[in-house]
């Protein structure tokens, strides 16, 4: 998690909101990614999404069931969907979205063999977030 | 619809799932896709995504207020968040999708001003993924 709150850091230097994400297999770092939805002038592009297509990419293979995700905040609909789809063995995420956040609209989004968890670092991650969102207003 | 489903129709050509999508701009296509998850070894290549890439580039802005998609099967909930994500104006759908279609998982996944509309071609667009399936379970 340590790993996708630095990709969530520079996604915030680079004006992008920052959530993080990293997919890890066999004990290795297989992808990291950050928003990139400002940069690529693009909504798909959030940090799960661009991560599960560097993974999948670095497998070669599309599924993902031996991986784990660890995503500094809980991912939207759009990022559940494609986690199911990915078949990933495991999410870890460190702070709900409670605006967004894909539990708060159905609870079977996810591939019934991913397991869900709510993971370490969570004050950073949501304050990461807060003093984004806080400084945009300004 | 006509040359959503004509996308439909090069994704079987290429063994892809028959889906296929065109983004629909001031009466002009801005995008057009199908589906090419396997080609791309990507589970987040489906038409709809790929589409709205496409168009987010075409216009040089992330939202698609204006927009409207021509899909021939009912979007799954992976793509109707991105269809909220990028505000889409109006989605037009052939045929529902009994599995997978997000409206089986929640009832507000779009964004509040989108207009979902079940259009023309229901017939031609589900026969054509019955039978994709039906092949490939021979």
């Amino acid at each position: 998690m340590k790993q996708a709150l630095l990709e969530a850091r520079k996604a915030v230097q680079q004006g992008e909101v920052p959530i993080g994400a990293v997919v890890v297999w066999q004990n290795q770092i297989i992808a990291r990614a950050h928003n990139q939805t400002e940069i690529l002038n693009d909504v798909t592009a959030h940090a799960e999404m661009l991560a599960i297509t560097a993974a999948s990419s670095t497998l070669g293979g599309k599924y993902l069931t031996e991986c784990t995700i660890y995503v500094t905040v809980e991912p939207c609909l759009m990022c559940a969907g494609a986690l199911a789809w990915a078949q990933i063995g495991k999410i870890v995420y460190a702070t709900k979205d409670e605006k967004r956040g894909f539990q708060l609209f159905t609870s079977n989004a996810l591939h019934p063999k991913t397991q869900l968890i709510k993971g370490p670092l969570e004050e950073e991650c949501a304050t990461l977030m807060k003093e984004f969102f806080k400084a945009k207003r300004r």
